[in-house]
């Protein structure tokens, strides 16, 4: 009775959290200008109702009935491990005071606003309040959450449970070991030309050959759709519905495209997630109380890199799919061959700007984020100092001088909105990318459906041991269970300097 | 500390209902296949967490904070009425208990499986027990709501509150002495011709004009949206996000047009409703537990058939506004003049369907629906019954012989859903409608303005003395307030005369 109670109030958390997304999708695609204010009030609501449901009384009186009737099954059953998932999260949440959480919630809106106009006027001064009550905030949220060794942990432990700073140090050095020569000697070459990559292309053909190539890769069309947005993202209101959205630039083809591959991948891990855990614990993440079911954004994100990068920029996938392209596009294309369109997608370009970054410059973004962030939250850096850090860091990873805070510190709206710790997931995921596909690879169908242009057998092996499980294994039981140890960033490495030296005829 | 507080809970009961219509609206235009069932978990999850926040211990005591804070104001007071309102709604639905509620609910779905399959089948006795269980479980509804006089009366309440079959009869012999010799007439005629309506017309180009007809009318498309559905309806998240929907039938050119000005008359009476009653009693239906801010279903259609019928089916009208539908549709009304065309959109012609009826013959179906309905309540009329009793009342009121059950009692989705009591409103609306319009026009601003294609008099005259109000006055406060009078057929009747009376040449 305990149990079956307590699956039936989280089904309604749920239902209340897919309600939410979808008030976010419609207020990013559909709604009307003049809905923005009575929807904010609505978002809150539905999320206020969420967190106090999971937190009742009543949900913890049948949490509380539902351990002792589960008490003789194994620690690791299904039953046993959604139980102490939502005692976890009940118990995080009464760790942060009503004040905290209304707090976050206030910045969420007010300081959007501020970030805009300091963007636009590059006026870094008239953001540092913000940044001064965002990183205050937080550190005060990392008290309550808890922490053994830095505070940032805590406030990563939302987004990327388990993951530390003290994990993530030997990773990122390995990665800036790994590619920062590869990024050298690629700067010594000649760039790929990109010229027709910039001619007009027509949104609407555009938008099909996305979807198409989206359906090729295994996304489900009645269970998703694709719509047009300033920032592409995917959202989900249980695995029957899962849509992803993407941008389109008339002059620069690859945006729609790529965009929409990304989303595929983390649609895919959504719409494959096993039907029985549809509302459940499985497919909620009551900490962060969103309805998802990947297990952390790095894992999701490994899902939409893969598909992105190792499938959609391989020259592989280009020799058996280039000809519809071209078919598409016939003018637009006139005398380029997939040697060329594969080496324009694959250009690497150092920049200032995180969301237009290459695949091989993107870490380094992340990277210089995570460092400053830490330091912002452990005191080792004022928020005065925060733009000279920056520009030191972009000239040390990418040898670029930052011409102006617009173009440095202030270009990112996550801050502005209260949140911190977020930026790991990238690199995370572009890790776990990498020794997913390279471990998917070894099984003969997958590696002859890559050659095939059959992309069932890789989504299939994706579904096996990553999406069915939904957020039942932690990330690293599950990259453990997967390819046989947790993250291992030299499969990662060796595929973008295998690729590049390949591009850029460098020596291996 | 009550009445704020108490604003409060109610504002959230709104946000609950909105973020549901939203849900409602994207099942109806945007959600791909494979949402729907979980979909349905999600809509009864916030109708069942509004209708429990209405009635918690916690709101039931700010009202009574809020009542003892109030006392001294005058009855009829904002805040007095609003807390009257919260009390009557809560009292409303302690009445009913939950698991009426539930069984009323799992109707909702079950039943309407079934009338599809029945009215498909043209197989009435398929459909039998389901409209046995409807109407054994509005009885029961009936009985635990309560009424003075008939069972009837307690189920129009959640849609027309005050309406009675009392008060309904002599309103419908008011109807059937002014209508029924007025449709014989028509009868012995010759209908206008109607085949130009039928040529091909473009779906964009129906869609484009029908929404600058609807701007044009006053639909403010910041705070609005119009898209395509099965069926036609309107439906808001507040004033500040009223959607509207049509469909187009490509060879009948008047659905999309009048569809479109139809629920352009209900969205404006949402957009208009004043600011200040966002997420208050005054815009939230807590019976019927709806976010919406008309006081009953047949005030709502005062305003979509005064836009439709009285505005939209007007010579006047087609005057001033034909040439912009002919630069259009040059091929399709080539040589078709504006008398032709105003004599098109206005052919009588009596028929089976409820939904495709002309302006004249519609009451009739509404009349034999009521008077079936409250006979099936009060068990004077029996389900076997059923089938002949409505024959019977077609051929008195149209003078038609239907030919099958699919034609007759099975047309309508209504009763399967569980619904039983809401067809009145309809001929309200119709009789309210042209109450107001006859108003309206006396003053010389509004008059002017219909003569000069300038309906902005006439929308404000509407949001002056109806739309501003929202729910706070009844609808016989509202009639009273803005014409002197109660509902009163005599302008309705007169405008149907008068305009046949021109169309088919009968002497008047």
């Amino acid at each position: 009775m305990g149990y079956k109670g307590l699956l039936e109030r989280i089904g309604q958390v749920n239902d209340l959290l897919c309600s939410k997304s979808l008030l976010s999708w419609d207020a990013r695609t559909m709604m009307p200008p003049g809905g923005a204010t009575t929807r904010a009030k609505q978002l809150a609501t539905l999320q206020l109702f969420a967190r106090d449901h999971l937190v009742s009384n009543e949900t913890r009186r049948l949490l509380d009935m539902a351990e002792g009737e589960i008490a003789h099954l194994p620690e690791d059953s299904v039953e046993r491990t959604m139980c102490a998932q939502v005692r976890e999260a009940i118990d995080y949440h009464l760790k942060i005071p009503a004040e905290l959480v209304e707090r976050r919630a206030e910045m969420g809106s007010k300081g959007q606003h501020v970030w805009a106009k300091a963007r636009a006027d590059n006026d870094y001064a008239a953001f540092a309040p913000v940044l001064e009550e965002t990183f205050e905030l937080n550190r005060k949220m990392a008290d309550c959450i808890g922490y053994e060794d830095h505070p940032y942990d805590a406030l990563m432990y939302r987004f990327e449970p388990g993951e530390t700073i003290a994990s993530l140090q030997p990773l990122f050095a390995s990665l800036r070991q790994g590619l920062i020569p590869l990024l050298k000697d690629i700067g010594e070459k000649e760039s790929p030309r990109v010229d027709f990559l910039q001619r007009p292309f027509p949104v609407d053909k555009q938008l099909g050959f996305a979807l198409k190539m989206a359906r090729k890769l295994g996304y489900d069309t009645d269970r998703g759709r694709l719509d047009l947005t300033v920032h592409p993202f995917e959202i989900s209101f249980t695995r029957n519905d899962v849509r992803i959205t993407t941008r389109v630039n008339d002059e620069w083809m690859p945006k729609s495209l790529f965009g929409t591959l990304h989303e595929t991948g983390h649609g895919m891990y959504e719409q494959y997630c096993d039907p029985d855990y549809t509302r459940t614990p499985f497919a909620t993440d009551l900490i962060g109380l969103y309805a998802v079911g990947g297990v952390s954004f790095g894992a999701h994100e490994s899902q939409s890199r893969l598909f992105e990068n190792h499938v959609g920029r391989s020259r592989e996938f280009w020799e058996l799919n280039y000809g519809e392209l071209h078919d598409t596009f016939p003018e637009q294309l006139a005398g380029i061959d997939v040697e060329t369109f594969w080496r324009a997608i694959n250009r690497v370009e150092p920049g200032f700007i995180r969301v237009e970054s290459d695949e091989l410059t993107y870490d380094f973004h992340i990277m210089l984020r995570v460092d400053l962030e830490a330091a912002l939250i452990d005191g080792s850096l004022s928020v005065a100092e925060l733009p000279d850090a920056w520009n030191a860091k972009v000239k040390e990873y990418l040898g670029l001088d930052v011409p102006n805070n617009q173009l440095g510190v202030l270009q990112d709206v996550h801050w502005s909105s209260g949140q911190v710790g977020t930026f790991c997931n990238y690199t995370i995921g572009n890790v776990m990318a990498g020794q997913l596909f390279h471990e998917a690879k070894k099984e003969g169908p997958v590696g002859e459906g890559l050659a095939t242009a059959n992309y069932a057998p890789l989504r299939e092996w994706m579904t096996e041991h990553v999406h069915r499980h939904g957020r039942r294994y932690t990330r690293e039981q599950l990259l453990e269970n997967a390819t046989g140890q947790g993250l291992e960033p030299s499969f990662y490495i060796e595929h973008l300097t295998s690729k590049y030296s390949e591009i850029y005829g460098l020596a291996s």
